[in-house]
């Protein structure tokens, strides 16, 4: 697949990130000069954080090339992605060249935050609104305006790269997300004009309260709750004249005064101006990472987005190391993983083993529906041998061995690998049980015949390391 | 210390449950017969979350009583909250009350949402505004406004039951947080009322993008990076004139009427009508606990808050199990540390190991600062034996002792003890490494000495398991 990015700003270069390492080719499409080197900067990023929410390896990453024309950009496209900046008649001059030029086929998705569809297929274009949000290549979010057959397209693509795909029913000035930054934007800028609070205990105010509670449930979710057992329409009894008392008043626009720029830009140097904009974005980009995988864990939220899309990635299946045992895990080392030492900590290790574990026993049937039907195995040993340090961004491939696996016994060695280079073994003893009496049990037929298909590897020599204790040798 | 909270709702019961979980005697005010059954639901809840998001035990639970008048609640209170519903002539009334009753030098705080401290105190009661979130709990934030020098003390109390306090510099109605989530929530019903989105996709526009950048870095910090190297002044040139937009149009407020009130609550239950209330806010606490744990670990937002919180609590000290060895772990076992088998997964036995090894590194001098000058410990190789199951809720502890402590070479072996029942134990070997040739090296002379003053424990009996290989026995 291929992808053509009209504008390489930072919502540009985010859309080129997330195709990119998503296996898609891109081309991109930009005159300004430094163009190359913002790509850069911005590929970087998403390198070291986007498959950091993964437990899988992504598809082999896409090949990036900078055109020199937009037709050169947009050949053979099947998405072409317009993210000049906020001016009509560029974005007109731009999609008319791309209908001129682009295949008839290929979804042409602008990024726009204020035009509506309308306004920008006026002279003739044909294209829908392809909304994202920064940073591109981590959060889920696109909203999608404008004709339905082509949104529908839209959306199927956008699930294949890890997006949530939004669909607005009616077009609308700014969308939906826009119009609450929109609302929230004025309202500080009214506060900080006024002197009740700086920028920083704004920011402060939304993210040690109900910015928590946005990232997982939005607005009327949380409501819901707040109405207690008699739900929404008591929560609309109590807090619906609010919205006619005085809170109401300030609901004009402050002039944009240069004293107001300068009393925010001051703010926001104090607050932040210590640090660069580059490290900014690596706080950002970090926590978004581990939030993102707390929500995956929960199953809730953005995190639903990131455990369908890894569900649809391809099985481990990374470079066989020792070409006859199968490939367990095949991932990077998160920045998450990471410890003061500043390696890989020694929880981590564990949690690729027991990743090991798991795929091993989805490999003899012991899956989630055989767990659901109230059987699975425990964990009653495990020993690390920790043989080299590894580090964020690392290629992590395990390979497992099973060394003992007949009656209720399954014994497994994995081997994890950084590269060629053997980092770390884990032997572990499983127990097959019963959920219901937590008893040991015999596996049913299904695991049997599954134990039974990977005989071979009770022939081959008891890896190195194996049945010893710590301290002991040979 | 003790807290008289006056009115047992959604809010009183959460603060109540804040200040009881962090050790304080609560005495609770609220003539609804059925307060004592809501206080015990919102309780029990606390109970499953709050001390999940520690990785040390809090102070043992305080003692809460249900007061039968309010001068009952308030004798000797160091701080009274009153969280009655938001009608100023009932607050008068119970402000009133409190200040003929309460000690003089206990701070009173409401809980307002929506009057300012010159409206409150009009009839002359001396309280401030002390506004917490939903759930009280687990959110750290708390607006407080109003009279200097019982904001400061009140501040300095928050700080220490886990909250954050905000001390506005002028009272205003709706304080900060309110103000936003009330334009934002102008804005929700335009969108409901006039088809653009259902109450679900307006949730889903929040939560999966900008909740996400709230959660973490709030309003301004985020606006900053997407400003790029120019900073806050080159974002406010971009943005600033969106203001004089069109998409300002709807800052008139819609009319509550029975129709919208319908059309809200109908969605509501379209969207989340399938889950019970309990459920929802199980849920929601459960994402919580998460997202807070993983900004714990990223030492970003909220995640700064807890972990000056978890500083400040007295070191593990649990019950000790083993007279004779140091407890150096004391904690909850967390919601998120279980799996698929509905229990504590086998990769979290080894993260609690795993903070005994750091804690006993504490204790013989390998701390913060001796890592910080370049010297710190490795783990090479872990042998963990699951002899039972743990689940969420279970106190955890853990004993340590040294079993090998000379030279370069630290052995250790972790018991890991729910009450008198042996869980798990593990054993470690560490080598001492120089941080900067990444080799092993002798421990400097303030561990040497550190592993001195453990010498005994070289003498006891080794532990039943210790140095055996997985299968092998006695």
């Amino acid at each position: 697949m291929k992808a053509a990015i009209i504008g390489g700003g930072v919502i540009g270069g985010g859309w080129a990130a997330r195709f990119l390492l998503n296996g898609w080719d891109v081309a991109l499409f930009d005159p300004d000069p430094e163009a190359e080197r913002k790509m850069a900067e911005v590929l970087a990023n998403a390198r070291r954080s986007l498959p950091a929410l993964y437990d899988k390896a992504l598809p082999r990453e896409g090949r990036l090339t900078h055109a020199g024309t937009l037709a050169e950009a947009v050949a053979g496209a099947d998405w072409v992605q317009e993210s000049v900046p906020e001016r009509l008649e560029l974005k007109h001059k731009v999609l008319a060249e791309v209908a001129a030029t682009a295949p008839s086929a290929s979804i042409v998705g602008s990024s726009t935050s204020g035009f509506k569809p309308s306004e920008l297929t006026a002279e003739g274009a044909n294209c829908i609104v392809a909304h994202p949000f920064n940073p591109v290549y981590l959060l889920p979010l696109v909203e999608l305006v404008g004709e339905a057959e082509m949104c529908a397209r839209a959306a199927g693509l956008l699930r294949r790269i890890g997006m949530f795909p939004l669909t607005l029913r009616k077009e609308i000035d700014a969308h939906i997300a826009d119009r609450f930054l929109e609302a929230v934007w004025r309202e500080a800028l009214w506060l900080v004009k006024d002197g009740i609070a700086t920028t920083e205990e704004i920011d402060e105010a939304i993210r040690m309260g109900f910015g928590l509670r946005w990232a997982q449930m939005g607005l009327f979710e949380t409501y819901r709750i707040a109405g207690g057992e008699a739900g929404m329409r008591h929560f609309l009894a109590q807090f619906g004249p609010a919205l006619k008392w005085p809170w109401t008043k300030l609901m004009d626009v402050p002039d944009f005064t240069p004293e107001l720029v300068d009393l925010i830009a001051g703010q926001s140097d104090a607050q932040s101006g210590h640090l660069g904009i580059r490290d900014l974005e690596r706080r950002r980009d970090d926590n978004l990472v581990s939030l993102l995988r707390a929500l995956k864990r929960e199953g809730q939220g953005a995190g639903t987005v990131l455990a369908d899309h890894e569900a649809a990635l391809a099985p481990a299946a990374g470079p066989p190391v020792t070409s006859d045992l199968p490939v367990t895990v095949d991932r990077l080392v998160p920045q998450t993983w990471t410890d003061y030492n500043g390696h890989m900590n020694e929880v981590h290790y564990l949690e690729a083993g027991s990743q090991a574990t798991d795929r091993f026993m989805e490999l003899i049937g012991a899956d989630a529906a055989y767990i659901a039907g109230g059987q699975s195995y425990f964990t009653i040993e495990n020993h690390l041998r920790y043989l080299d340090e590894l580090h964020a961004g690392d290629r992590l491939t395990v390979t497992t061995q099973m060394i003992e696996g007949r009656g209720r016994k399954l014994r497994l060695f994995h081997r994890m690998w950084r590269g060629e280079a053997l980092a770390a073994t884990m032997e572990s003893m499983l127990l097959h049980v019963d959920l219901g009496t937590r008893r040991s049990s015999e596996p049913g037929p299904v695991v049997a015949e599954g134990l039974a298909r990977y005989a071979a590897h009770l022939e081959m020599d008891l890896p190195e390391g194996a049945g010893r204790g710590i301290g002991q040798r040979g």
